[in-house]
């Protein structure tokens, strides 16, 4: 099933991803990790909650924390370029019967919560609560010096799948993993925004959420996390890397929360901007598609994730193996 | 005269800056400074022209060189989503009585030449020749390892002026410096593809091209750069930096090639996809605009450019003048 | 007036430059700067005194402060490999008329002050108090990140004759600058330690202190701590750089404290351990000896130091200018 | 067995480790490895050897590379501070009975071979040509961009003994690892150019070179060349990292050449000057002592080395197993 070509014309304009809410079990802990450790910024919070944004962000928060009996991931927040796209984005998730609920959220204008085809749930809005830039305010900077969110990452239980669904939405597939027996997609990249992607599929039981990514400025915060990670107690919360993704072409890290949500630490992608971009093919037994230095990512990056609430994930249809570190 | 407010809907998608093309009066000085120590790579040359495009561009060219008794810059060239948006370029550059004047360009499809309100000379194309990815070839990697074309930057002898025609093209607004006396505008940053810019404008003897700027991976590829000019006998070429810039808050050097053409190099600024992001305001007055470190811009910057083939450039309408390096 | 031959068999072994006390108006103030911007660790204080050490000192202080009626720089203090060679060092001293004081130094052992021809203030010891080692808790690293003290620079009335003085004691010159009309020497870099200065010569009403350098990981923190200065009211307080030395190699950063007293950021000289390094020969009218990139030092640089307690300082007797920036 | 008490006054004074030459039965594929992909420089060639140095050596060569029928490691090299000095280190080793034979060296004044008790074999000398400095030629800087010599790393049948031999010459132990059922050295770092180390001892079937390492600027090098081994072919060669040390705080690669021989590339450890500097001990089976963020070292690492020619490696005497990769 080859990728589909891209939908340049979407029945509406999806700008980017823009935020998520995880449910975690002990606030103070979370808080530590995102706050002290990671570099966020609270803009706001309560004993139940946490709104956080990176350096770069005006948008009132990227990171929802909320304490919850367990452990879980909620709605994958995207922002709508205007309220007539908001309203058409409705339409059209209520024509495909996927449930259009309109909710109040703080700091946010008109939103509604609806699903993907495998039960991602999904949020979408077009005004957020502004607030004054802080990327000069250098005093603030702390941790890993988070600039932006950058990108989701969910497994999905048929990427071909999947992959048409958010390709009639306007996301264009930028990287891909074919598995050479069937065909098939093994996992895929695609972007609305103009980086290597806002939103990303892997194969395997879903549907789940993978890792939530945060762009930071150089390969050297990316050490410097490691350092303060691996000095502070935080040792076990990492994960995977550093290293260099053959797709993307990005520096990564894996590092997991208090709870075992996944966060991608990442730097150095490339410019999508041109609606004529080839997307590129890698296939699934490629040991440089996972790491271009050749490192197997370990188990726990393929079969870990954070579990959508009210959701009850299923197996892939494709049973095809990666290369994983022994 | 204050910004205005963005055009959301302009008639016609550009999807960002493209290529520039460089009259210049040694091709092989040139080559020299573009392809041996700027690590641009070559595409295609004869002994008139040479083609060249940085690392992860897949686009056929982003620099032109063409041998020419005088230096100049010719055409600044932007790509257009697609070919129904090219031929409403067309339509309204014509309707404004600017000119439109189709022509063959080697590596691209349909392309027209138009000028804007002040004589800058611009090409509009939706397709180029596409060649295969590079940007993990890394053995090419040399000199400051350019990744893309950033932006344009002109100088204006009206910058209110030149402001309200590109956002009639859809150019938002980023960040600009106001001439606190008058409130006119002394300088603006407006993008189309996502980051601070793709066209900013200079009050001054204009039109003329301030600089053409590329984004490299860190500030230390910029050091290296400048370590690499100043044992090469390339020293009388480096012109300002390095330094952050306050507008933009990119991590900055300017250098000039064998003609005086300016060539910025440039990494870090930030994300500007949101429709709402609210433009940062500089006074003209506060040597941070310039350079957040406080070191101000020699002179050259402000009164140095390259002429565009076949213009004369007028004296700007504002007249007031930025902190100059003694 | 040739430099003389290197004395490799000097009467004692000086292993390195140590520690520096500067007398300063606004201990608060003081604190802030060495603490919260540069990130000097507080080793012990009270309300007079504050013990500062780099991330991987293990050394008790390398800079003290103590509160003072008026701004000044106090003794120079270097560590002598042995006892017998600290009573070698005292007859040495007291041999050549410079003056011997034994005196109770807290956190150290036994100390002697002295003076060098010119009257820069000495101290010499060998053991200090050892702390427990902290480079690997990286929770504690701030500002610039400095990992240890590196050199002192001093304002010579007569560079030849401090050469030559410091040579006796095994001082080794690594790099200098001859002015080329005279022959005499304009300033001179030697060592004690492996690398290119524990102590460096400039021509200039002396003796004072010219600056105090620390060493930290990359040109980046450089670039971190000129973006945290430029956004926290310390602006004032950068004087020169960031470049590249010519001499050295160094890329640099000289800051000067509240109290105008220069601090050098460094990084990235070289290796000098061999006894026979030739030491490379500058000319005072090169201007990549100041700035490898050109850049040349504002006159400040080249005339303001701080003034050594109870020492009147006179005109150098060599009358050379270097190249300043206007 | 604890370490010994720091032999502060060794019968003849040995500056620095220096060179050493390998076996190597490609010379054009080892010179691509050394030359082409690190970034060493030429300083001499012929149809059966290269020699080489790093960007800021004077020294006329580090590496020599010798066409031969099996891959080996020959003499270790090492700097002696003056000829009185040589004379007392061969003095030395013939006294204990370890044999001194005088050898005619190209480009080396008086050198003479012995052994180490464990039969490692090494090389005094003191005077070696001198070139001209390189290290700002910016333009001839290549691959990883090596600095200089670092240190060797030996495995031994018996570290204790290695130590209190090598301790013995003046050697300081900086970071050493103990067993702690058995309380013997399981490995030990020790130097005498004031860094972390110059040579460093491994327990295992020994002796046996286990690497040589170069000193780079900053961790992004060590990305770069990992960028390039991993597109150029030489993916299979890269045997661990990149990744911190716990052990000297160093950021480190492994890379294996041609034939096998293993190159460390090494940034970041500490100045090591201070006679009374405490030396730090790590267990045996602390994670955090290999790599401070965790990764454990590939069984290669810890079993494969480079045969000393003429040499019979002994299993070593400790039977104590660190923790090594799945």
């Amino acid at each position: 099933m080859p990728i589909p070509a891209p939908n340049l014309y979407p029945p509406f304009n999806i700008v980017r991803l823009s935020h998520v809410e995880y449910g975690v079990t002990d606030l103070a802990k979370s808080r530590a990790f995102y706050v002290d450790i990671l570099g966020l910024q609270v803009t706001d919070e309560d004993d139940q909650t946490i709104y956080l944004r990176a350096m770069e962000e005006r948008g009132h928060h990227s990171i929802v924390l909320r304490k919850s009996e367990t452990a879980c991931a909620r709605d994958l927040g995207f922002k709508v370029f205007d309220e007539q796209g908001l309203d058409a984005a409705a339409a059209f998730f209520d024509q495909k019967g996927l449930g259009v609920q309109w909710v109040d959220r703080p700091f946010q204008g008109r939103t509604f919560r609806t699903r993907d085809p495998h039960g991602v749930p999904l949020e979408f809005y077009t005004r957020m609560d502004r607030l004054p830039p802080i990327h000069q305010q250098y005093a603030l900077y702390r941790g890993v010096k988070p600039l932006r969110i950058d990108h989701f990452n969910c497994f999905s239980p048929d990427v071909d799948a999947s992959v048409a669904f958010y390709n009639e939405l306007g996301f264009r597939v930028t990287e891909y993993t074919e598995d050479a027996e069937t065909g098939r997609l093994w996992a895929a990249w695609t972007h609305r925004k103009g980086g290597v992607h806002d939103m990303a599929f892997t194969n395997g039981l879903g549907p789940r959420l993978h890792h939530t990514a945060f762009w930071v400025p150089t390969p050297l915060n990316i050490i410097d996390l490691l350092d303060l990670m691996s000095t502070t107690g935080w040792l076990p919360n990492v994960e995977r890397g550093p290293g260099r993704h053959g797709i993307s072409n990005a520096f990564f890290l894996y590092v997991r929360d208090p709870d075992g949500h996944r966060i991608e630490i990442y730097c150095s992608d490339y410019q999508t901007v041109d609606p004529d971009l080839e997307p590129i093919k890698w296939d699934l037994k490629d040991p440089q598609r996972q790491t271009l230095w050749g490192a197997p990512a370990p188990r726990s990056w393929f079969e870990e994730g954070s579990t959508f609430e009210g959701t009850t994930p299923v197996p892939a249809t494709l049973n095809a193996t990666p290369i994983v570190a022994p």
